[in-house]
């Protein structure tokens, strides 16, 4: 856990220290960079769940067996807008930027480029792959399934995972449109933190094991879907999605199917993860003049329009690069076990 | 406004009157036979705001020049898996099944097919579109933005319309797992309905003209994206989905700059707006066979999971195919002003 008064370091030696630890555990060069790269975009945005807090979790996993140290990515092209790739076990973050690559490609021909990816293991963040992307100018939409935390819509029993949907878009000027959303209200990593502060939890957002909303952090048990006791259908019908896509298009593992990420004995066994991506060309549709021109002037209207009193209106992905900012110029804060764990201590 | 007491009508007679209405209007067979099948899909799988109620809205526009009688469609393949649709200013609905024709043709070569529609008008519930799909064996996405009424999260006025995200995927037997819903929490029609009731809405649906929240239905003005007031960022990004694919990338009205659907002096030009479908064959992934055996195994985990007390757990769709036996049986019920207009009373 993260906060204001943790200590910040330079991205740069952050960078080489979780490259470090990685290649010291035995990741192959092409598949730590891919996990180097995800980890940094995610400490970067304030995602810290799912940055380089990971790094001593990958390396216990490349010990242990779990993930394929030397992965050897095979692409099966399916069809001309769609590809399957075989991870090989290797970090999820490897084969999922390669999918990225390979959905770029296909939707430079086909107009879009659908990429399964199958026997992965955990991609950090989404929005990571969404923004690859973006940034060559392709619409793309990336998800995952992930492990059990998440209570179905009046439901008793952790179902689906914190599924994300990631979508970016490339815009004129700037950075992308970037949207990495969970699909429950919050992160399990918030439960934990008001827990520790021994502070409430907002309405409708954790239930006790009997699938009863609750406020009290040290009550929760699992985290209840988007929209919670009362339109929490739609959030947990949006964690099926991610599923649909990532896990039954691709024949992998179902959300409660997963062996544990973290706490259980098992570290020699790959999980067969699946992820899904698809990129999209403007130029195939009404072209990218036409999509920059008109997604520069739909943000513009968002930016500029009226605000509630005390509130202020941003674009998906706003806050991120602002944080971004933040963190290039002071440093990317770091909770204690990982400053030890890269020997920034 | 449809409920329990009003009086209700065999689909059959239903359809023939709408039918009958549309041809009275001028509409072309192809046309108006796409208009009646989705606004029967709307009506029996209970979503009025949808359905036959607006035979007559269609008609006027029909009459009034919006909405072109003999709209020939125009597909323009622009890639292996892509295609452009112009929709001739005709009734929505027409445009946005032969994209799901087209996308299908699409997928079954490229493995995914993405069809863009512009020039096209009002389609009614994008959740007949994914389902069309779905009950040929392929997952389907379709979308489309609409008239403003939902607030930003924090903003103080309407941006985007109530932006329907549905997706459907077919299953070993039996209907499609379907999930149609707004990215506002509520509908437009549910703050009517309360407002006639003089019943307080729900905590988080709907905000006062400065984008305050209130439960007041007299006071509420907009509607507000799921997720209510802490976590509405998420539902605005998703209507922002909406407009992305439908609008951004079909170079089609942006949600504010829609000429009004209702109510508005003008009901002779064209709004040119745009949708989106996209379509999914299995087969060009793990294969039918294994998604076909993996959404089973889904479902069923789904179906058995433990429920919270007093509530009820289902499957996306569940709700909506239990609403069509009803109805089909039963009969659809209809609002007065729709049983005069279709010589019913």
């Amino acid at each position: 856990m993260t906060d204001d008064i943790s200590p910040r370091f330079a991205q740069d030696l952050v960078r080489s220290q979780v490259d470090l630890r990685l290649a010291e555990a035995g990741a192959s060069e092409a598949s730590r960079a891919a996990a180097v790269k995800a980890m940094l975009h995610a400490s970067l945005v304030g995602v810290d769940s799912h940055g380089v807090r990971l790094t001593g979790h990958y390396c216990k996993m490349l010990g242990g067996g779990r993930l394929n140290k030397n992965p050897q990515l095979k692409v099966a092209k399916r069809g001309a807008g769609s590809a399957l790739i075989h991870a090989d076990d290797g970090l999820g973050h490897y084969a999922a930027y390669k999918a990225v690559e390979v959905g770029i490609d296909l939707a430079r021909e086909a107009g879009v480029g659908a990429v399964g990816i199958q026997h992965s293991s955990h991609f950090g963040a989404a929005g990571a792959y969404a923004l690859a992307g973006a940034e060559e100018g392709f619409v793309t939409f990336a998800t995952t399934n992930t492990d059990s935390m998440v209570a179905l819509f009046d439901g008793a029993q952790k179902f689906h995972g914190t599924n994300p949907l990631a979508f970016a878009a490339p815009v004129p000027e700037g950075r992308p449109w970037l949207l990495d959303m969970a699909t429950s209200s919050i992160p399990l990593n918030r439960v934990l933190l008001h827990r520790s502060l021994d502070k409430d939890l907002p309405e409708g957002v954790a239930a006790t094991p009997d699938g009863q909303p609750t406020t009290d952090p040290h009550e929760a048990d699992m985290l209840l879907p988007l929209g919670g006791v009362d339109y929490g259908y739609k959030g947990a019908a949006l964690a099926g999605v991610a599923t649909l896509f990532s896990a039954l298009l691709t024949g992998t593992t179902l959300d409660g199917d997963f062996i544990p990420m973290y706490g259980g004995d098992d570290i020699s066994t790959p999980r067969n993860m699946g992820h899904f991506v698809l990129v999209i060309d403007p130029d195939k549709f009404a072209g990218r003049d036409v999509f920059l021109r008109a997604i520069g002037r739909y943000l513009e209207s968002l930016r500029g329009s009226p605000v509630r009193e005390g509130g202020r209106v941003m674009a998906p992905g706003d806050r991120e690069w602002a944080e971004m900012d933040k963190r290039r110029a002071e440093g990317i804060p770091l909770d204690p076990d990982t400053v030890r764990f890269l020997g920034l201590a």
